[in-house]
């Protein structure tokens, strides 16, 4: 694991880091925001993991310039990680379009060539991240984790969630895409990664997955009103409908003039970070 | 005055809006965040402003994306201001480094060719903008201003709030430079706008103001011990050698580990707001 920055921010530390992984075989950058209360790790005293998965275009700078997560994080304790959203470099296969290939990465294993070979990211954020994360950063407490994330990040954090119950305490999104199957956004990109038949493509869509039966414990949603893709792509609706059917307890918020920018996200993240502390640390 | 964007963040409204300067002859950008207490403006209550100034390289969007200031000033009901740092376009002549010219107008009129005609800061900020929001602005209490800023907006900030006592209520500062004079980064400036005669350099460095009588009845100002550019640049302790003899109650902190960067300024940001917030609703 290669150093890339290191900055002091509310008493704790805004780390940025890249290491060579072997799932997408790319060079892959994350940030780790260590909080004060991480210093005293080396008397074995750890910390809950907040995962927070981007969106489309994005790479962890998004949220680590603009989230606003740092100041909640060093109040209750939290560390807080931002990967990538997808394979960089010139070696990987590539797409003009901003909803597919890099910066589009949808937390698939794509099945489907030319993308099969590095587009990994699910079993980059289940897999080998952690496992970097849980070797380097001893502070961190891998059996309290909580995951959220924003639009196609929201889809990675529900999905990424729902088919591992055992891994996360807890569970929110920002604006997230809810049914790539019932979406252009997610057929584009579930068709182009797994192929047409589309059975394959439920282990990918929330909505679907709690249809199926996967457990949810509990649900944080925000999404903006004035969120320019609420109606043909989020369908936070659908999300809703599937919740109340299988009687999982979602509190989904309907935020009113809010768009789909980083000031909504922002607005939002130290309630979600205090609702996933509260449920981390209890 | 155009609108480029408006987007509801924190209860409040982030716009970002440009008007043609007659200060600098050219489209000046330009950012206001509205907090939630500003849509009873209508009704005659006004609120109290915060005019931020930015550092080298800056336009008013990198506070605007990293400055973390819209909580606190949504809590403290304080619209929140953030001007670029020089004029821009085709037509403005321009230098290749990043410290002088564009992106480093470092809040003077220009005496020198070719920077005259356009590199007018001072006045832009002291008298053209503040008129500009007033008129457009309604809940703009203009009888209750403040001012801070960062490194060169720093230096703006403390030498426009000493030269203008009748302005602002109060003053803070993150990471300043304190006396242009006496260091390269100004000498530089000053110079190049100025011209080699230092008398009329005095009036653009907040040590200098200081011992030569400008008032001043109370200052913030932090600054990280890890700054890159404490040592040459910034030089701290000439401002607090200046207030001491001029016995000017000056908070300067020196904060731990921290740097030059917006980690350090969204770091204590609230902090400054508040420490505003109690000067100007008292």
């Amino acid at each position: 694991m290669k150093t890339i920055s290191e900055n002091r921010a509310f008493g704790g530390v805004q780390g940025v880091y890249s290491h060579a992984s072997a799932e997408t075989g790319t060079e892959m950058t994350f940030a780790v925001y260590l909080p004060p209360q991480a210093e005293g790790g080396a008397d074995g005293r750890k910390l809950p993991v907040l995962w927070y998965l981007s969106g489309l275009t994005c790479t962890h700078a998004n949220v680590t310039d603009k989230g606003e997560y740092r100041a909640a994080c060093a109040e209750h304790g939290i560390i807080f990680i931002a990967p990538d959203t997808s394979p960089r470099g010139d070696d990987v296969p590539d797409d003009d379009a901003y909803d597919f290939a890099k910066g589009a990465g949808f937390y698939v294993d794509a099945a489907q060539d030319p993308w099969a070979a590095n587009f990994r990211m699910r079993s980059y954020i289940e897999q080998e991240l952690p496992a970097l994360i849980a070797e380097h950063f001893p502070s961190a407490d891998m059996q309290r984790q909580a995951i959220t994330g924003h639009s196609m990040g929201g889809h990675g954090a529900l999905t990424i969630a729902l088919r591992n119950p055992d891994r996360f305490k807890s569970v929110s999104a920002f604006a997230p895409i809810v049914s790539p199957i019932n979406c252009p956004w997610g057929q584009k990109a579930l068709g182009g990664y797994l192929g047409p038949d589309k059975t394959a493509w439920r282990a990918y869509d929330a909505c679907a997955l709690i249809e199926d039966g996967a457990p949810l414990s509990n649900l944080l949603v925000d999404q903006g009103t004035a969120d320019q893709f609420l109606k043909d792509e989020l369908k936070t609706g659908l999300l809703a409908l599937a919740c109340k059917k299988a009687g999982i307890p979602a509190q989904i918020r309907m935020q009113d003039g809010y768009d789909h920018s980083y000031y909504f996200i922002s607005t939002f993240m130290a309630d979600h970070v205090k609702w996933h502390a509260e449920r981390l640390t209890g």
